[in-house]
């Protein structure tokens, strides 16, 4: 039986490579200019990763391990002059269980490491899950 | 300092309220005829919510609370005539890391509780957190 009450404990399934190493300096959306990225995956879940293909659009899931947990309301952007705002209505790293959300394109796949186009978060960051993206309804 | 090597830790910050009780007889996706279903959000975190707006579209990341974490290879839509397919391209809730994804539409509000539209947890799941839809690149 497993519960639903919480806390719940998540491991990395691998960890971004990337040129990006300061927040500061990292586009706010991965459409905005990231360079490509790799992704390290453990090799124990190599198996799960055999029907990935160069050139599909995936989603992958970050821990932002740097975020402020403490985050409700804040500036979108960084931006001083933009209006306090919900966390829940922005996709600020600072949040209660800051998890990443990426849309990105696979570039080229080397065993368990995997060429990304359109990931901007920082290199070391722990990766915690992929998905396809899917028709809309 | 923060640490990127894990576990790290999830906290709810909700829960589904949903007419759907049994995982089988769930939809595989939210658009494929959920109920309409109430998230149940903690108090707590009622500030991160000001700028939700019904008629909006989100993204609701849960905690597969009965999922099995040890699955690397499924058959999607669990058919059994289906070919077995690596995990990381299937949307299957048993996973190394079982959060799920779910893009759903603010129906209304009422303190903190959202009634929300295509969401096909079943009721109890865990909440962990909200962001609104981008816009593509």
């Amino acid at each position: 039986m497993t519960t639903n009450s919480g806390p719940f404990e998540l491991q990395p399934i691998g960890r971004v490579r990337s040129p990006l190493v300061d927040p500061k300096s990292a586009p706010k959306q991965g459409y905005e200019g990231s360079p490509d990225a790799w992704i390290d995956f453990d090799p124990a879940i190599l198996e799960g990763l055999r029907d990935l293909r160069a050139g599909s659009e995936v989603i992958v899931l970050t821990w932002l391990h740097r975020a402020d947990r403490s985050v409700l309301v804040t500036r979108p952007r960084d931006d001083p002059a933009a209006p306090e705002t919900g966390v829940f209505s922005t996709r600020s790293p600072g949040r209660p269980n800051p998890i990443g959300l990426h849309t990105v394109e696979v570039v080229s796949i080397d065993g368990p490491s995997i060429l990304v186009r359109n990931l901007e978060a920082v290199d070391g960051t722990p990766v915690l899950d992929m998905k396809p993206v899917l028709p809309r309804a």
